[in-house]
């Protein structure tokens, strides 16, 4: 994997650039010389992993050809006092919406993810950091998206 | 520090969500469901890695009131070939053009990053995966922009 990170602005704005050209935005808090236009990178850092954990979430769920009406992710973590300020705790919240899946369906995806998929959380914790979770299994309302037999709709 | 991620389609496209409202996005291939209209979350966490330790950089070669012309860093990371696809190898190229910093500016800085300040490097190498570098140091050319005195222009 390549992967070209660029100065954009005479601060601290940076873009990278997958192999397909695709960005990715980062910028600094003005405390620091940047101009506050993106995240921080330590923010995208502790996305990506939970980006990284979502998708197989997503994907071990839906090949028990199950129903994904919303999916939402909230990761609160502390990082350490002292540079390197690494992260110590990561805390995530899995909130997935579906008329079918069961809670054992979805705690069985997240313990796959957690224990061998997702490289970005095992890296993570093999650099010391403690990451718990906890998991929520929510019913569609009449105020949810329809959904079509077979078909899926993200909110 | 908080963040949330939103399933965005009914497919993989997730936006990750910092404490000040500000997006990045995430998209997988096509091959796993996804529709391939952002970088994968692998790609974003080197990426973030790499706005990390590039932060850095600026900011310690600034404070010795060098002048930054431009700055590009370009990563090669190897991953394992079994789950977890965890990085095993990562090599940076560090390319600071610059008309007053040197040799050493930017080979401190580099260290200093890699040492002591940058969390996400920190992070990624006691998870197991060597990181090296190498160093570039450019002298602004007449078809760089031009520099105003103290100031500073990215390309």
């Amino acid at each position: 994997m390549r992967a070209v990170l660029e100065l954009l602005d005479g601060a601290m704005r940076l873009a990278g650039r997958n192999e397909r050209g695709q960005l990715t935005y980062f910028d600094a808090d003005p405390s620091v010389g940047g101009n506050d236009t993106a995240a921080r990178p330590l923010e995208v850092f502790l996305q990506a992993m939970m980006a990284c954990t979502a998708m197989d979430v997503l994907s071990i769920v839906r090949k028990k050809r199950k129903t994904v009406t919303a999916f939402r992710l909230t990761a609160d973590a502390e990082r350490a006092s002292e540079h390197p300020r690494v992260f110590r705790r990561i805390h995530l919240r899995y909130e997935l919406t579906s008329p079918d899946a069961t809670e054992q369906d979805l705690q069985r995806a997240i313990e796959l993810s957690q224990s061998t998929y997702c490289s970005a959380s095992i890296m993570v914790r093999r650099s010391g950091c403690e990451i718990t979770w906890e998991a929520h299994l929510l019913r569609p309302t009449a105020s949810d998206s329809p959904v079509a037999s077979g078909d899926v709709h993200g909110r």
